[in-house]
């Protein structure tokens, strides 16, 4: 049964069946179950999995929905959590074999919020070395061969392979848009600092908590359940809005940007994404471009060099505690992460001012579309996923969402060969919920409703 | 020889004795440890002590400073890390029955930058439980039945009763700027985000790690070798500066802030500071202030309210993990941390972002005084610290500079009654070198050198 084993599980659209009581959310997570029964060992999506845990959690959950007072829309939704993120009841290995079967003995802010929230916690997913870029074992459950994508890899995978509804995810170069879209699912990187990074090991300037899910619905609920009882970072703006996703909104003008990635995309993932330009302004909505706007031609220049600003601005607050494990066991770090301490190693805080003020530039250039577009649209990837566990893919469309701190959603829309592969949306900075209410109508002109 | 165990500890002024050989760091620390010894059972002003560490890392910079080939100009500095801030050697109790104990077996950035620049850690300094209110043993060392302040409490005793000749500290209320002036040391905060926070239980948004030293030298020191190896908190401006201290710049012009505090300041230490304020007039400094400079009358009234501002940005950010505490013992967290949770639990993101909101229009408005001030000047606490240990006295004057982000000193300067109170030179935000420069040419004119 291939096909029940890769049905998507989204959530959201089971609570009204949850209120009727035609099925449970015990009932719910068993199809997930069957589904990492039938897959996980093939796919080896999850560091860890807490399955007891996860039963009686779901017949509380099941309960509440039963006595008609669920604690939150996502009250029994089967979640994942990136394996740098900690869990009380699980370890937090971070894909390093510096921390493998660590127990932290705490819930990281965002874990506890889902737990409070009724959210039921099924495992850890596998992720890349820090979530960075030395992979863990997880394949692409659409072609065992490939990879999922990272350093989100786990989610991604576990959410493509219908076994999860959601798995939280961090980006801080491509660590969410491109999994998800090598896994088709959808995937949401939010504003810089808008969901709550502690007890994550996450703490470069621009990466953010985001989350891989099932449908836009399911990445919605999760953000705002979680920013309800945890906030952001300290000091930054909070994910906020509504507890139903926003509703739909047509935007009138687009920005279409090629980035760095446009002259390694394949001509397949090019005639994708061009095509869907073409629906899109044939239902009236206006695409700017680099020729058409100067103004986008100018980001497209600043943008060009995001992937060397962001990993230099990254090995700089990487220094600690990389030299920390350096000095420990330097043989269990790396080759990636041991040069990244060396490139720390050799910069000065001077140094650093000057990148942060660079990517400033960017991010004030970048804001100056607020206003002329309703959003920015790109590839998600410059194809499907490649071939090979061993890298995780080209992160080059999802750096510059990155760099600028904005929202950014990875909606699987398009499919080459058999395989998945997403459109990319990018919001303006604290506009989160104005981007699902854009990315709302685009899936709906895509895949109008009956 | 009481007045020996009062002798302060100074660092920078001893390293050319260093250089020429007459002493050695190991003869340095020993003078420290007698300190301790005579001083430290009536005092408390550690939470752990490491003697035999610390006698063979001054030995190593000895041997260093003798070949002439010391590490940093810090090489052999006794210092003490407040105890919420990571080590690897010694426990880090965070204050809290909750983590008395601890063993986190990893250095915090600025602790592994210490060690890399060749700094003596000789202990972990008492803090209040989680850098807040709830107070520790600590006495202060100029009258014990006195509070040290908080909650920084230790870091400042020890250097207070030469001790050390430094302490970390962290400061998001009032607790650098007001220990130093209760126990007559040097102190000082940084603009926000300048020291890397890594691997302490500190991360408030207003919240800074700095430093309490025994001279404005070993301040700057301090934080430069720090700053060199460890930088800033991600995305933050890093502190920066010369190896040496920046050369003493006389202000032009100073304005002085009364804050909420003048209320409740004792006439004395009014006119402690209002004699300074002649001093510095008569030597050609203008001042500006209420009733001269509706700018400066502005800047009061919007810090007016800067402690319960703070204090409910404070909780909103402390909810996670606070909640976490409680739901693992609630009975080990204090009265002042539950009360903080439930402020937290009644709050929302919208609250949050619009207290955010509030503290930017009090930055923007202090940052206008920028090019027509050289510094602010006023109190660092309404008098000296007052009898008992159970409170850490009152941070009504320290709090505008931890709402505003700039960089803040606390210079001993005043006596009253055989007791210390300090003066509170506050910045701009990244010129903490030229707020260096001014306090130095203030040390220099009410102390001229020989």
């Amino acid at each position: 049964m291939a096909t029940m084993q890769f049905r998507s599980k989204p959530f959201a659209a089971a609570t009204s069946a949850f209120r009727a009581g035609t099925i449970t959310p015990r009932d719910f997570l068993e199809d997930c179950l069957a589904a990492i029964a039938a897959r996980e060992d093939e796919v080896h999506a999850f560091a860890a999995l807490n399955l007891a845990g996860a039963r009686h959690q779901a017949d509380l959950a099941s309960a509440r929905w039963r006595e008609g007072r669920p604690l939150s829309p996502i009250d029994g939704m089967p979640i994942g959590i990136k394996d740098v993120i900690e869990t009380a009841d699980m370890p937090t290995g971070m894909g390093s074999p510096l921390f493998e079967g660590t127990m932290t003995g705490r819930d990281a802010a965002s874990v506890f919020a889902l737990r409070e929230a009724g959210a039921v916690i099924v495992g850890k997913t596998v992720t890349c070395e820090f979530a960075a870029t030395e992979p863990g074992p997880t394949r692409n459950p659409h072609d065992l061969r490939r990879t999922p994508g990272g350093s989100s890899s786990g989610s991604a995978a576990a959410v493509g392979a219908g076994m999860l509804s959601a798995g939280l995810g961090t980006q801080v170069i491509g660590s969410i848009v491109r999994p998800a879209s090598y896994c088709g699912c959808h995937g949401f990187k939010p504003t810089v600092g808008a969901i709550n990074r502690g007890g994550s090991h996450d703490f470069n300037s621009q990466s953010a908590q985001g989350v891989l899910a099932a449908s836009l619905a399911d990445c919605w609920q999760v953000m705002r359940e979680i920013a309800r009882r945890a906030g952001g970072d300290p000091g930054c703006w909070p994910f906020q809005g509504p507890e139903e996703p926003p509703a739909a909104r047509v935007p009138a003008r687009l920005a279409f940007i090629e980035t760095a990635g446009w002259a390694v995309a394949t001509p397949a993932a090019r005639q994708a994404i061009e095509a869907l330009l073409d629906d899109l302004a044939g239902f009236g909505i206006a695409i700017g471009q680099r020729g058409s706007d100067p103004l986008v031609e100018d980001i497209e220049r600043l943008i060009a060099g995001a992937l060397p600003l962001s990993q230099a601005l990254n090995a700089w607050e990487s220094r600690w505690p990389l030299n920390l494990y350096a000095a420990r066991a330097p043989e269990k770090l790396s080759l990636a992460m041991r040069s990244r301490l060396a490139m720390a190693e050799a910069m000065t805080p001077e140094v650093y001012a000057g990148n942060l003020a660079r990517r400033q530039v960017v991010r004030d250039a970048y804001a100056q579309l607020r206003g002329r577009y309703d959003a920015v649209v790109t590839l998600a990837a410059p194809d499907v996923a490649p071939i090979g566990i061993e890298s995780t893919g080209n992160p080059v469309f999802a750096v510059p969402g990155s760099m600028l701190g904005v929202p950014a959603l990875s909606l699987p829309v398009f499919a080459i060969g058999g395989l998945p592969l997403n459109l990319q949306i990018m919001g303006f900075a604290r506009d989160d919920a104005d981007l699902f209410a854009v990315a709302g109508a685009i899936e709906g002109i895509i895949d109008p409703p009956v």
